[in-house]
């Protein structure tokens, strides 16, 4: 009918500019070998779509840590296709929604993609996107259903999709049988050894001199978080931190330690 | 009353012709004699519906790993039944439906047939219609009681009706208490020896030279891919694999061990 | 009121002849002894609600293996009744109704039953009518409680009422405590020595020479299918297996002794 | 305001004559001294709430294997009391209720009781009212609310009200936190010797002629079904026996021991 | 707006007269000095809940066996403190109620306390309020949740508000983490000693003569029920027991024993 | 529209004045160095929020056992801020919403804070606005996932937010798994040693002489309340222990250690 008309008139297909940039709003450091591993795997995915006759679609996963940079890494990627649709699901989105809303919300953006010859979804936090809570557990199976259906669905004849889903639990992925929709995953891990905090901290700025930046890492040192695999925190929390610890400018390296003992305490550390 | 006659007039059987074909898009590759056999059972059975006069009706289950062609399969044996009815119920058309108009589209597709002196149902991914998620387990015990009684109900008199299942979980079936509906059962198997992922890599032009393909044969049994029962991949994976590794033509052979060795390690594969 | 009033001049009462026809579309053939008791206990019973003053109502409960021939032993039992009301409850008829629904219907057939001076009502597959599915276990508790209400509620003065229900599983019975409402339980067993196969074999005329007869007796004898005991399975299915096997005339007897170790292995059968 | 007004001046109390004479249908055969102590205890609290000033309100329980003949003995005690109101609430009044329906039909009976000086409400099969069901369990937890409050619950002044309730299993009162209401007990027993069952015979003339008699009783002796303690069974199902049995006159008492051999096997018979 | 405005005008605060004083209708009997100290206790909560200016609401919590009299004493305490203000939440006045119409009735009763500059409510049998049934564990979450929350908020400023809360499960207090909400807990235990018991006799008037009585109590003693701990029954069930006792003169002293023995067996008795 | 419209003029940010000096009611008494702590933290967190660029949102947890001062402490940091938008989310306000109106109104608060440059939100007491209960256990999933979001989400540009929450249960927060969405934790301890106890005593005046109060404080030695960590209560409780004691003035040293002895018994005290 009429209204149905005017929905396929409609540009449907476009781009959530805001949205995907809004979550790059830190940026992408290079602490790693790893970063710049991954924004290539995400390049050879975005040809793959557009060029292989039988694999229309293509959906990929990338896991790791809460924090580790899985949503940055997913916007950085989709934006780079400069597909003309690249749209993002996210649990934020859908605050208040019942799981009929989200079902349908959900099923739109795919109905939606549909209509663009190249898109990208980005499927983001699948972990808050069912509801899911360990205790019982409790999820949404209406939303877990609805993702496995929607992507691992081909598209219709001419049309061409990559979905980049992420989440901060890779076994959920098993246990709710999600895992065989994806026809590869990547893993992106936390920083755990020096060098990458170091990267960090340089890029940041917090210390003002370098008699103060060595002073700093001197205590990093004795609180035992420098050795490899003895760190273990997400660029995310590691961010929050740094802000966290530039707050007291006479104390700065002291809070720096006391916040990545208390947020990520190297193993084997008592806590009291 | 009125709406029931016409609903009784319009020519309700039919052939999801478009639906059919799509899930054959990549074709059959006949990669093992199992294939052939499979495509054989069905005709027997399709011969048993239109001349049996004790068996109006006959369920089929066609089950087998995740990717491994049963969708394909079932579809390419319905379609060569020429009957005037054949239809197929799946998931993928179902997004969003409610439990009640799931079962009243599956119900409505059964009472079509009855209008056809032959028909075929395919009843496809029986454990994504039924919403099954082993965690609970969870699973719309409605969908699962309509599909029994209905892949169990003798059509009415002077109708005939061919009903093939798919699954990729048999125990499922048990568990359910849904396997006694079944006349017989087909096992779609993996693609588990080398001679079979030869066929499909030559069939697929993966590399441009013999010289090429030899070294990549050579990369997959030094990775012990290529003994026999080494290797467990259903063809939909396997042409999935195929297309991403012509991603990088400098790096095809690699590639493909690679993903081969991420989605389908051989037994005693070390996982880090 | 109106409506009500209209309800009852209706003749409420009557034979869903065709139903109950449909289910013995195939005939009783006389395997066992055990088939002509069970047709004379039935007998009894009906001239026991017929003439006994003291039971009005008498329940009785016909279980066994899945294609015994429950139902289509019942309906017989019932049409040798010759009563004004004969009416079976069924899950067919049942497909996409609500809980309440469900009870709605089965709780008008009862009201029904209690117009006719005497009645026979068929619940057939307590287990299906309940929406039994053993994990969980899950069902519809308000279709056990209003079946096992109204299967024993004495119907009101003058009138007199035979229920014969039907269950593949008597353990349930025991589980959903409903055993104690049944006057009298028999068991319909399958089919479990040769003689009895023998017997449906001839009847069906499977072979077309006597020779042809001979070997696949001899057949049937190497596979371990005729000793005593050494079988197992239901009329329904063997009927099923019976037409199979005759789509190939060329190879009757192996796809005959192929389909019944699929179907109903013998005891110490390895599956592989 | 007017409908409340119409409900007040409309005579609700009054007695289910038809409901409660109907469970008494085949009358209370005296076939053991407990027949007479029950009812005469029920006799004593119809006099306790006709005067004792402390305890306007008694409630008690009756029960008893399934029919060992609770039902017709609250009926019976009950009507003897000739209270201007006399209910019953049974499970056969609300088929097809739902919770709340139930609820309110059962709080409806105890606010009517309410207009009346005196009057008695039997509570019939606690069990089915609440809908049990042991697997899960399942049941309603409103009606068992509800039940428990106003069972408890003192009429309001110059009111005074007598509570029968009966069920077939003591053990779930308990479990459902419900026996603390009941200001006494009286447990109901089955048949368990053989002179209660020779009362039941003689008294129904179930055999012609004295030898006929003779030669039954000794058949009982012989299948172990006389000792003390050695039969147990309700006088319900004992009535249906004898009716059944009655059916073949030239196997009157093979058909009885067969059929208590069924029902209510001797302890330590093998059942096969 | 008008209708609120209405609502404030109304004078909102009083007292349930009638339902307090029903609840006392028995009367207090002195049976022990533990029933003065409670009544004291309750005298010292009015007083801090009309005095201190750092506690304006002050939550007690009554709890012992059944029928120990914690509803009288608190009905007793609440009318003792002449607020203008007392009001009852009990489960009686919400038969039928849905969860969401209970939990309205009880925060409509504590809206309408914040009216009145000094309130007391009495909340009785929270098991009761909250649906509660030790099977599953089930319960009203939400009538657990508001009682919790109100209970534990403060009224409005110049408002002072006294909660007395009973319950016959302490533990479920603890279960349903509850107990933090509350000042002070006072023990209402039952009657365990034979001098409280003689009081009661006595008291009661329930036998004629001294004689009478003496032969009662040498029954008692016999009986095992006058030894000190030998005697376990609240004043509820022990005033009805006297009464049943007295429907038969001829036998008062044996109905008395053998009512206690039912209800209140002595540590040890054998239950046959 | 128009509606909407109205909505973005309305001044919506504004400070919830009332409630937030409601909860510090009883004033901030400093008997310890860790109350000061606390607020210099808090002091800290709401510097980062106006200051830095890389943290617009900063989520903290303030945590500790039932009493012990967290609402207060929360409430008193939050006014400290002096932000134009401060508003507390807390379980008072939500009694007898159903979870969809708890999910409005939270949420309602958080896009309302979206519109002021610089606000705080203060979550309180977690456990009661998810419906927590253990048995099951039993909690509002809709409000976890909501929370979860709306704190783990950056507000839009230009806008920054700090969110305060509190708990009684700190396991909880993992055990729904909230706790990576908080940048830092802070705990709030009970009273556990004499000086503390002391002070707060002092500063309430509960002794007229100074004699009283070290017979008082002898009798708590005895008692075993002075030790160092024999004492283990909440400032709360505390308070309305000491008004509690003050209504006998005659005893109010017995009452003091009493009243401590049943709320906070020290280890190793015997209940009877
Ligand atoms: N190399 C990097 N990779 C990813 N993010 C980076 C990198 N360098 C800086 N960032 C910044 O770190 C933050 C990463 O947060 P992001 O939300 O992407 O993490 P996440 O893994 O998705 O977290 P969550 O588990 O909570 O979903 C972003 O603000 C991003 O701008
Ligand atoms: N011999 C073959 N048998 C089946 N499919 C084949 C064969 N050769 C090629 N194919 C192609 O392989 C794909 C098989 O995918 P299909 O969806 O049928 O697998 P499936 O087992 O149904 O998967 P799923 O378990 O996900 O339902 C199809 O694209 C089909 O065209
Ligand atoms: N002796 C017999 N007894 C019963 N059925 C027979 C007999 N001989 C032939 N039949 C045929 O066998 C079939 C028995 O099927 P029926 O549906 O009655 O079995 P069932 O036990 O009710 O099966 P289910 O367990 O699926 O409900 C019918 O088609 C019937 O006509
Ligand atoms: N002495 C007796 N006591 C009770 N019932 C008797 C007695 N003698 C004969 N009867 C008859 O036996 C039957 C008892 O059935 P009733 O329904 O009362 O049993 P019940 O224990 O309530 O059964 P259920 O457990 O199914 O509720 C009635 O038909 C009644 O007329
Ligand atoms: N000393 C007493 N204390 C309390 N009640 C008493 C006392 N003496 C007599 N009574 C009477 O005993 C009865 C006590 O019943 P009440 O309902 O208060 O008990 P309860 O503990 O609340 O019972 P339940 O556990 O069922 O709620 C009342 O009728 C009351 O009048
Ligand atoms: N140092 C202090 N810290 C906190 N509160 C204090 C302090 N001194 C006095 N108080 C008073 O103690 C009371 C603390 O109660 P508050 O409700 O804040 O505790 P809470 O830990 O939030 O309790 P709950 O666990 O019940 O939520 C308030 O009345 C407050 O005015
Ligand atoms: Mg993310
Ligand atoms: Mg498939
Ligand atoms: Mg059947
Ligand atoms: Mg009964
Ligand atoms: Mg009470
Ligand atoms: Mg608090």
């Amino acid at each position: 009918d009429f209204l149905q008309a005017l929905d396929e008139v409609h540009p449907l297909y476009g781009i959530s500019e805001e949205e995907l940039s809004s979550v790059v709003q830190n940026g992408i450091i290079h602490y790693d070998a790893v970063v710049d591993e991954i924004l290539n795997d995400g390049r050879l995915f975005i040809e793959q779509v557009r060029t292989s006759q039988r694999t229309p679609l293509v959906s990929i996963l990338l896991h790791g840590p809460p924090g580790s940079g899985k949503t940055a890494l997913a916007a950085t990627i989709a934006m780079a296709s400069e597909f003309p649709f690249i749209k993002i699901i996210s649990p934020d989105q859908m605050v208040g929604f019942s799981e009929s809303q989200k079902i349908a919300a959900i099923a739109k953006t795919f109905s939606d993609s549909y209509k663009s010859p190249l898109s990208v979804i980005v499927v983001d936090q699948i972990e808050r996107l069912i509801d899911w809570v360990s205790i019982g557990p409790r999820f949404s199976n209406g939303v877990v259903q609805t993702l496995t259906v929607l992507m691992g669905k081909r598209p219709p004849k001419e049309r061409r999709l990559l979905v980049i889903a992420t989440t901060s639990s890779r076994p959920l992925i098993t246990e709710i049988e999600m895992a065989d929709v994806f026809d590869s995953e990547i893993r992106v891990p936390p920083i755990s050894d020096s060098k990458a905090l170091d990267t960090v901290i340089r890029e940041l700025k917090l210390f003002g001199s370098e008699a103060e930046y060595r002073y700093a890492m001197e205590k990093l040192r004795q609180a035992g978080l420098t050795g490899e695999g003895h760190l273990n925190i997400g660029i995310k929390k590691l961010l929050s931190v740094v802000e966290m610890a530039r707050q007291e400018p006479e104390a700065v390296a002291d809070r720096l330690v006391q916040a990545l003992m208390q947020l990520a305490p190297p193993p084997g550390t008592m806590i009291v």
